[in-house]
């Protein structure tokens, strides 16, 4: 497996982990961090990152188009906890979106 | 839930199903049907049919760039389907991905 | 596909949708139905409804150990939707994991 | 998050990783590797040890019923992938599977 795919497959699934505690840390909070469409952000991050890690894993022919999708849905996830950026658990959330959006944004460019 | 998502998350779940069911007829057929990009396919279409599902069961803000994806990747399952289109399995799975390819564009294009 | 089974896969199938969909809901209506106990739950029965109907899709020999997870699951999640009762939409979740927990029970003990 | 819960997640996403690359691996190999119920067994193993993770991530309650259907199919994996054993990729994802089987059998009995 070339060493680009590893590092956007290594980001994918660790933001997919990330985002999973994050769902909880959220909705334990409550308030802003558990608003529905902070947690919806979380799941559907979580989600792309997921899918986008199995098709690597297969070295898909198709993976860009999985890539794209996540790059987009981490920017935004990575927006939506930066809006709650008073909290450690979130900032930590919103870095890791933030480089598996540019990671996943270079694999897409590139296919 | 709007009535154009609805169906479009019908034929993700309905083709979610049939690429699963088609991967075990190919692996079962052997030869051609069992050739590595062709079960490859089939499973990252199952994945992200899957995937644009379960965006759309959340009325995810995000859905239209997982439904991009699938529309992209079912449009390749379907014609790797079709390469094996003398089987009537084959052909129904070949159908089912450009309904859903077709659903999921028109999702994409609307939002 | 033996009728059971394909009973059992549809029960799963929607079980995991209603449970999709409850989450927004929950998450909406804040309170007592966006506790974490309660969303993790739901999240959780989606999470096995969606694999234990993975499984008898590929006619796995081995469903019956994820259908037997999947009863027990369902089960736990009726309960905490059903604390929520004065709610339809909570009771249609609970009303679906209870007919989902006892087709997944009686899938396990026939394998 | 438990140190034994911790040891199991990162067995499960592991296994998930091995079990989803030899997928391609025994496609191309063709042969015995090819045979369905080989490759149905590898995508069954890979399924639950994802969702067993996803669980764990949430520090669900539940985990214990996943956990325990988790050891039940890398067991199974495990035995598949050494009847074809002369393989060193087919060696690393049954030891893979063994260690996830016992890690998740600790897991399932201690809850």
């Amino acid at each position: 497996m070339d060493a680009k795919l590893k590092e956007c497959l290594t980001h994918c699934l660790s933001c997919y982990q990330v985002c999973i505690e994050a769902v909880r840390h959220c909705l334990e909070q409550g308030g802003r961090h558990a608003e529905a469409e902070h947690v919806v952000t979380l799941l559907d991050c979580a989600e792309i990152c997921r899918t986008s890690a199995d098709l690597m894993l297969r070295s898909s022919a198709v993976h860009a188009h999985t890539c794209r999708a996540c790059a987009e849905i981490c920017q935004r996830c990575a927006e939506s906890c930066s809006a709650l950026g008073d909290d450690a658990e979130m900032m930590r959330c919103a870095d890791e979106c933030r480089r598996c959006a540019e990671s996943c944004r270079e694999m897409a460019s590139h296919a």
